[in-house]
């Protein structure tokens, strides 16, 4: 079911019984999967390929308990040129994926996120909602990032890295408060990293190790708590 | 594909290419994404969402290897009023979701859970087998619940917890036994917890931590293997 | 959907808008899911179940920043007799996946992989390219298992453990290499495991440990970084 609405540019390849709403401009030159569903309104430029399954530029939603209400005022998902999603994803509106950005399989992205060109999302990567990730970021697969983010251009996280923002989890009492991942930082696999910490520049976190504190520029912490191994990172 | 013999409430919203196998009655009010799949003699209440691609009211499958046999005798899944359930789910028959439940995108839940009012399933969680979880729990993204887990009303389970209930890790020698999380406990991003430990009311444990005994009412616990860092948790 | 020049065999059950595509070959006896994609010349055996949304023979993309590029000289994807697949599930093309084999909802495999007969890849597992798989092997739900991995018959990994393969995380300056885990080798949940480590017959990781180097047949390691706690296991 394709929107009379819609606007699909040159040499598009769509698959069998895909979705596109109101309003969706598509650029030239795109390959689209099977059964994917391409929301109200979403902008998706030239070259893009999105796998099959996916669903793009999902409306959020919520319930009593949540404490963060989305916005009812979000603009529509923008993706593009020669972006790569793969199948099973679930991006939503209100989010910005510039050129060439790589998005793996079952990933999912909220709500006014920023991926800066070239980066890549990982397989079952999931980004929280008011986070900004910069250019050439690797997120690998599994990794989570929670809301309210930052992360610089060249940081590194390895596969299944977990990051929090809620000091008191879920009690109130403080705003929340993603880490911050300064320029070419590295984090290891399966490393926790505890709110509103800053790992900067070129700082190395081992695998496994639980970040409980900032990080010095060049810096390379192990353990659990991570503590200093090396105050500058070798060569 | 909507069976014939499928009853659906008034002003229901349906997306395209849903499909509703027979005997699934569904309540009023309802909004279901596209191509949502609702098997065979499912329930939903009213005022229910559920989102793009997501598979509800599953039959177990089985291989040679498993320990646990799914039973044939599996009730229907019963969703609750006012739940909503996010895209690329995948709900089991035999469990019920009660009224107000949050259910994020890519989550599954498998056979014989009971979730409580108004808690919340973050993206990416995965729920095993008979487990039961309380009214106002928070099970935040990328949580992985093991079957026969007992979890009390406002529990907190921050991003990424993982848990066991096999102390002999496939050799058999001991029934599995999940960990039981008391009112009110607290559980910090990348946790980790043993086979059958008992974290008591309102205890905190930290962020990567490795819980391998028992956590008394209160007290708060940190590291790897985790220690107590206070007795009573401090206001 | 289905292509002229697919075969599918007798006393198949195939749900709605299912997609087959050219030159895919089915053996007798399948069960195929709503809305499930079979791509370019799959071949699926005899009695394999397939659930509903599942992406099966999915060709790899890539993007600039990417190191390994994708061959364009892949295989197609060969699943034995008797397997079973779960629901909203991506598998590449050029892997095989033997007989008996069980894969879980929402797991993905990438090309170039065997999964040898019995084995089961949990819900919500990732396997990375061109790792093997022995035969009987538990890798239970949400683990991660990075390219370039071995792992011989009989292992077990508990749920949530990661693995890495990059010792540079990126920088390049090394090959990469991932973990090797011997015959019967047990991994508890949520256990971190560095590049290139081998875990010898029978050893045992215990939950949550960081293992940073080799450990040997029948030890049993513990801790953040793992250390020896009993150097044979007990029966």
């Amino acid at each position: 079911m394709i929107d009379p609405t819609a606007s699909i540019g040159a040499n598009a390849e769509l698959g069998e019984e895909v979705i596109i709403e109101q309003g969706v401009t598509i650029g030239e030159g795109v390959t689209i999967g099977h059964h994917v569903v391409i929301k109200k309104d979403t902008s998706v430029g030239n070259f893009v390929r999105i796998d099959d399954h996916s669903v793009i530029g999902k409306m959020p939603g919520t319930n009593k308990k949540m404490a963060r209400k989305p916005s009812s005022q979000l603009k529509p998902l923008v993706i593009g040129d020669e972006v790569t999603i793969g199948a099973n994803c679930v991006l939503y509106c209100g989010s910005t994926i510039e050129n060439g950005v790589f998005v793996g399989d079952l990933a999912s992205i909220r709500e006014k996120v920023t991926v800066k060109e070239d980066s890549i999302i990982g397989r079952n990567a999931i980004i929280e909602t008011s986070t900004e990730i910069g250019r050439r970021v690797t997120i690998q697969t599994g990794c989570y990032v929670t809301a309210d983010m930052f992360i610089e251009d060249e940081v590194f996280m390895g596969p299944c890295v977990s990051t929090s923002n809620d000091k008191y989890m879920g009690s109130g009492g403080s705003p929340h408060a993603g880490p911050i991942l300064r320029k070419g930082a590295k984090i290891g696999n399966n490393a926790t990293l505890l709110p509103g910490i800053e790992i900067k520049e070129n700082a190395i976190v081992g695998a496994g190790a639980v970040v409980t504190k900032d990080v010095q520029a060049g810096c390379v912490v192990v353990g659990s708590p991570a503590r200093v191994l090396r105050s500058k990172a070798g060569g």
